[in-house]
């Protein structure tokens, strides 16, 4: 192997009984190849002994010019946000339920990280949003999505009223459960649930799809990824409102608040193993469009 | 007029100057006719003076062989319950937004209701839903619903997992948002923006509504009113849910508890104007098929 | 066996070598038991030799007591008619592809048929509409639909616009690829590719389900299975449309010809054995709410 | 006026009397401002005396720098083919009904137009496909879509199976009435009927929307604009089939065809007043999301 990565960061799901056997054997695979390893605490639980350092998953960038996730897309996505920031390209082994960003079986992990070191595999650059929580003047939160930003209620079950921007024009009012503002990789995510159409990462695009909408005539939209989105959480709600990042982490809106997408100038990049094919994956993972 | 009603209920919606002043034309009207009347905290609030008795709602049906409505679906929901209970029927006049339930305007009232009394109305059975939430053997709850009863997580953007059966037999294992089962007065109101269909009062039939079921081959189906649906929390749910009634009233599920819903042998009666038309409702409130 | 059935009609589909297999071992299996046997042109193409009468399926009714229909769900409709008019239940083994209403396996023939003639088997009574085509006063045709009547342009792509009337009641004007008016039977076929609900065989509604509607506020209806559903292809049409009724039999319709359906006083009895379930049905040939 | 544009092409919606008034105040205005004119047969039908020279539509092109067309989506669809492949701007005054490409307003014509030729205008370049009906080697139709290409049995409610690939890979196989290739711009038209999305005209992408899927997991995707789209008409066909480019032109295909669709190197490219806005179209001619 010539090993195109040098140093390599094991980002391990918590408690999780399988992926800890895996990240036992990629750390070995690893050491033998004599690629730096670098860990996080998840990954430190179930290893014995081990000569790598290890490093909180937020710090981790500094060491290393490759991440591997071990677990779902959750642990993907929690750790996606520092990689992106620091052009780190991340690889995932598939150990959680379906696994759209984590696409490396444990049984062919050796194999396709083999032909991988050794060079062989696809970029996949991902769009990426930046989400910024304002209250007037003042910015609360800013961070990165690589599926969704999902604007709803504290609680179920109750109709909230959104207005919506794009580039600083009126696009419309949904009174809905909520709203689901997506990227090209969050279209097999929750949008998919809330009726959204399928895009393939490479559609220059974001999705506004909403939840349960209250009226018959609306519809999933495809607006321009450079577009910059606007939800006002509408003054005319009664209660506070949430605004969830990828699942990962939430803020709270009070009437008036807003939150702005625009497309992030960094991609998350994707290591893919020449055999993967997103169409394939829509078909094995989603059974999308399977004959019974 | 021959006074088809001799003793009728006013109750209005909380806080609202418009439904107060329907409720006092109301009230002018029914005493100038030599009707009866009991009224619920709120009317009484916008009352000046009043002979008129003020019950709570949930008592009032011992004074009244009518009850009047003054505000939207949510105020005539949550008066259901006890006139359903007692046999009362229900007029509803709107103050409220959209109003599938509460079909007089406040500008025909008093034509309308002057036909009513004279017996000149049509009769409306809707199908009422018992639903009992059981923990093993024990009944923690047992209530009526009108529209709906929803199963949810307690926090949205969270996948639950339900098991339900239809007599008991096994009908399917849903991982979504939640759950809709309603009634066709409840097929107008949340189960349609959940995706299901329109189903007019007079189908005997319960809708089960998935709410952004997380597989793309889930669809809703209508099943038998007379069917005993039972809803088990799965066991592999890791966070509470709640079971929703009406919007109204909520009761907290833990993995295991059972919903079960059974047609009620009382329905609700509704008095409608004879020039009430259920279809006529869905192109005007809906916009149902309507062009632009 | 006691022989709950004396005398059976065979009836195959046409041209197909499996289904002929099945029509051998079926004839076979018929005769040791000593049932009268009475075949269709198609069944007697495969019998090399057979003491068993041929008959026309629309005059087999006279001679049998249970028609066994070996083929696809097509095969089953286009004998339907004729059994239906007759009382005579039916039975469907399958040699099509997804074969809802032809439920017993080719495999489990022998046993299922066993269990059958001994008595022990669930009688369905299926939902059948009457359809009759109307010019002014001149009835055109007059037939029975198991699944559907479909109202569309003759050619695809082509809008047209229909007015719906429930009961003499104005419904609504829908412009669309077409219509389609389902029984519950018929809510698995045509009617679910369109995007209606699916219904319970045992719920007393039809459905109508626009197909391609031109405007993004329609959504199907259920409406009371004793409705009179009268369809009327608008004058407003340039081209004449097509009534298909299970995509068995065609007429032409005319601007201003009605297409008028309602309940058949008779239904279609299936005969199927006991370990059948409608639920398993739809989990396994639907693939219905099934995850990947 | 500095007259922006120095020649213009009129093209008139036939036998429409609305639209041949709109043609004479059109004729008018241009001969009152010094351009030049040049009419199709449809607009010279309703001028009773011009010095305009007429040419047929296809021809029209080499006299002109701008076209207006007068009429709905499909007289202009019917004239895009032409000025596509000679880089022809096109301008539409509305004489159909929703006019999603006609955006004009005939009373506001003279205001609008005024403000154009003085150069005061939005140059929106829509998305163009090429289609090529391919039988082996040999290439039987290639045209230009503006919308969308459907491939289609010849008679509805006749399900086709339809195998499509993206840049040589396989994608699915889809058994469905058909299937809708659409640009954004057709995202509006056929394939929002068919359940797509809505896509801004400035998305780089294709859609593809199976019509009536007779599968339950099928679902609407977005592929890349740039991508090679074959649908090959499947051998298992046992009739032919249609491939229809923008409801406008149509070309038989027999099992074994395929349809190849490229994004086109030339855009349409529209001329919109400056007040037109994507949006602000959806919400009114579509009513998209809307409350009631």
């Amino acid at each position: 192997m010539t090993n195109k990565f040098k140093s390599v960061g094991i980002i391990a799901k918590q408690d999780d009984k399988l992926a800890f056997e895996t990240v036992r054997s990629l750390h070995d695979f690893l050491q033998s190849n004599d690629i730096q390893i670098c860990i996080d605490e998840n990954a430190q639980h179930c290893l014995e002994s081990t000569t790598a350092s290890c490093v909180d998953v937020k710090e981790m960038y500094k060491n290393i010019d490759l991440a591997i996730v071990v677990g779902g897309d959750g642990t993907l996505l929690s750790a996606a946000q520092s990689m992106v920031n620091n052009d780190i390209p991340i690889i995932g082994i598939n150990r959680g339920r379906l696994g759209f960003l984590t696409n490396i079986l444990p049984e062919n992990m050796h194999q396709d990280l083999k032909q991988i070191f050794n060079g062989e595999f696809q970029e996949e650059a991902r769009t990426v949003m930046t989400a910024k929580h304002m209250r007037g003047e003042k910015q609360l939160a800013n961070c990165l999505a690589i599926n969704d930003v999902v604007v709803h209620a504290r609680y179920v079950v109750r109709m909230i009223e959104l207005e919506t921007r794009i580039d600083d024009e009126y696009l419309n009012t949904v009174r809905a459960d909520g709203l689901i503002v997506a990227t090209p990789t969050g279209s097999t995510a929750y949008a998919l649930s809330g009726g959204g159409p399928i895009v393939h990462p490479s559609v220059a695009t974001i999705l506004l799809v909403p939840i349960c909408p209250h009226t018959l005539s609306n519809r999933p939209i495809a607006v321009d990824e450079n577009s910059r989105i606007e939800i006002v959480y509408s003054n005319h709600n009664e209660l506070n409102g949430i605004a969830s990042i990828d699942g990962q982490m939430e803020t709270e809106v009070i009437p008036g608040d807003r939150i702005i997408m625009q497309r992030s100038s960094r991609p998350l990049t994707l290591i893919q193993p020449n055999s993967y094919s997103f169409f394939k994956v829509l078909r094995q993972k989603l059974n999308w469009s399977q004959q019974p």
